[in-house]
């Protein structure tokens, strides 16, 4: 990581209050399973950033609890809307970029791709759906895929703890 | 930024040994010009960082030179391929994503957007063309967009150095 003489963040956009309580680093573990590939679990972090505008970044990694080995990545940017619903961009090192819509619900948040775009040499995913919610102090997720001729199904859950700012 | 207790990464991958040259941050200025806006200046940081695997995380920000406020930002994954043509997947907090495909020649590397994904909200931008290279220490690049009904046209344009790893 590197240090910046850019400026500190400002204070939250009103258009991400909403969110506010995403914002911050989060740490955790995470089990996986579909029916292409043996089930696994992963430790994981998550951050969510402002910069005073009316989005955060979002970026995802996870690693192998064996040897810790990284996983997957995600990265991208969560655009809540002033009706509650909320726009979702990311992609990912697999060679994926999706466009989320869904809906912001206190501490829930509901997601499922409106678009899924894939470069020549990715794997075929049709389909994602995701929930995070705050429950207590922990941010938990459960996302469901639907790839490789599969029907939409669980893929990935996880329970994570506040780390850092 | 947050300190992490997974493992430091590992050797470069085979795959993304052409690129190397690109690992590490960047930080320069540039230059913007459309013809739906004025013209602007901006301080910008660029960041390619590897785990390993066989791609490279990219992100990147610009701010004002006047206040320092933050303009654009953008993050992804670029993946190379033995062929000599390269993969690019990226997302905006304008709620756009981007699969590019290109080429990598030597220390230059030519990108055109294959699919642009948008949010109801976001603007139209229907193409962007990409050229990066190295001149000897110094990281160049040029963007040409088509966006809102105009022609493909130069947009931005930047310089950059090496300011850490």
């Amino acid at each position: 990581m590197t240090t910046t003489t850019a400026p500190e963040p400002p204070a939250i956009h009103d258009a991400i209050k909403s969110l506010a309580f995403l914002l911050g680093t989060w740490r955790g573990e995470g089990h996986g399973s579909y029916p292409t590939i043996a089930d696994f679990h992963y430790g994981e972090e998550m951050a969510f950033r402002h910069n005073g505008k009316p989005f955060l970044a979002y970026s995802q990694r996870s690693w192998s609890l064996d040897d810790g080995r990284p996983l997957a990545a995600e990265s991208g940017y969560w655009r809540p809307q002033p009706d509650g619903s909320i726009e979702v961009v990311m992609s990912h090192p697999t060679g994926i970029a999706e466009i989320y819509v869904g809906a912001v619900d206190g501490r829930k948040i509901e997601l499922a791709t409106d678009l899924i775009a894939r470069t020549a040499t990715a794997k075929e995913v049709t389909a994602i759906k995701r929930l995070y919610g705050m429950v207590a102090v922990e941010l938990m997720y459960a996302i469901d895929m639907a790839a490789m001729g599969q029907s939409l199904q669980s893929h990935l859950a996880g329970t994570l703890q506040r780390v850092g700012d």
